[in-house]
């Protein structure tokens, strides 16, 4: 349990990495901590919007969904439209997450490395739809706050749908709602 | 799913809402977001060591933690040494769920609503399991920084045990942990 406590301890770490977007009342940027937890829930909520439930293991979707983010303690968060930083990205992550992972008991550390894997892979139903989840979010905050981040960016709607491109193939609610946040955010501004 | 959004975006306020205890560097107060994520992440990590394994359901678990405190919302973080504040609690609290979840679809609020009656009530194997992992968070930041909400408080190791009398129903290595947690914050002085 030695190396478990270490880890639980040094992921708290995590509470003071800073993502790009504000919350939704502008008061400040999110930390990914937290946005871990709001994906977790907003995955719990909106589960039912999943077309192949069957095929769909809602706790490893959890399980992904809390640990993808820990290889920022170490690699950073890296703006979803920042081209250079998105290139060489997997590569200082996934040295992040050998490094990180390894502090764990070897079993588990494997299963989460696995885990951190097959999210970043996109490839399995549910890898597609947590990642589903973890990227509409932003688009939410972003959306239903002033939007600052966008703004300063200026991001456009086209740059939204060519970094989420991944959202296609998740299921068809959380692509419709995608379309939605983006027309909406192009009627306040947001987005150019 | 009109529904379901707005609770997503209404509850980003938990990250608002902050706790009395620390981060691991002392930098400062936890929010109640980040520590719902934390919890969630332990609880994946420490279920090995639950005793009754073939009882418990680890994503019923998760569920429980990820939405137990959103309470806080509505009726705030209440010290868990604040006496006077911790008798009302419950009625506090049990008004702001009803309020929140009814926001959401009716079955989801009910199955919500129960399950956050039921991590109250510390009275199921899942509950006792999640409330036990909830509880050890505070011990583990307190003893692992220079403890101030402690301190500040005048919090006793007597104190410590007597609140946390529940941690005796869940599982035994937890209860350890706690033991062993409560003797190192003696030794740093941190618990009078």
């Amino acid at each position: 349990m030695k190396q478990q406590i270490e880890f639980i301890l040094e992921v708290d770490k995590l509470k003071n990495v800073i993502r790009r977007n504000y919350l939704v009342d502008d008061s400040r940027r999110e930390n990914t901590a937290e946005h871990s937890w709001h994906s977790i829930l907003t995955a719990l909520v909106l589960f039912e919007y999943a077309e192949n439930k069957a095929q769909l293991d809602l706790l490893r979707i959890v399980k992904m969904i809390a640990i993808h983010d820990l290889v920022e303690i170490e690699a950073g968060d890296t703006f979803m439209f920042d081209t250079a930083g998105n290139k060489d990205k997997f590569n200082r992550e996934n040295q992040a997450a050998k490094r990180l992972f390894t502090k764990l008991p070897y079993d588990q550390g494997k299963e989460y490395y696995e885990l951190w894997l097959e999210f970043e892979k996109e490839e399995t139903h549910d890898s597609i739809f947590a990642a589903s989840v973890d990227k509409i979010m932003p688009v939410l905050l972003n959306t239903y706050s002033t939007g600052i981040s966008w703004r300063e960016a200026e991001v456009t709607s086209e740059m939204v749908f060519e970094t989420l491109v991944g959202i296609k193939k998740g299921p068809r609610k959380i692509q419709d709602l995608l379309k939605d946040l983006v027309k909406l955010a192009e009627e306040k501004e947001i987005l150019s």
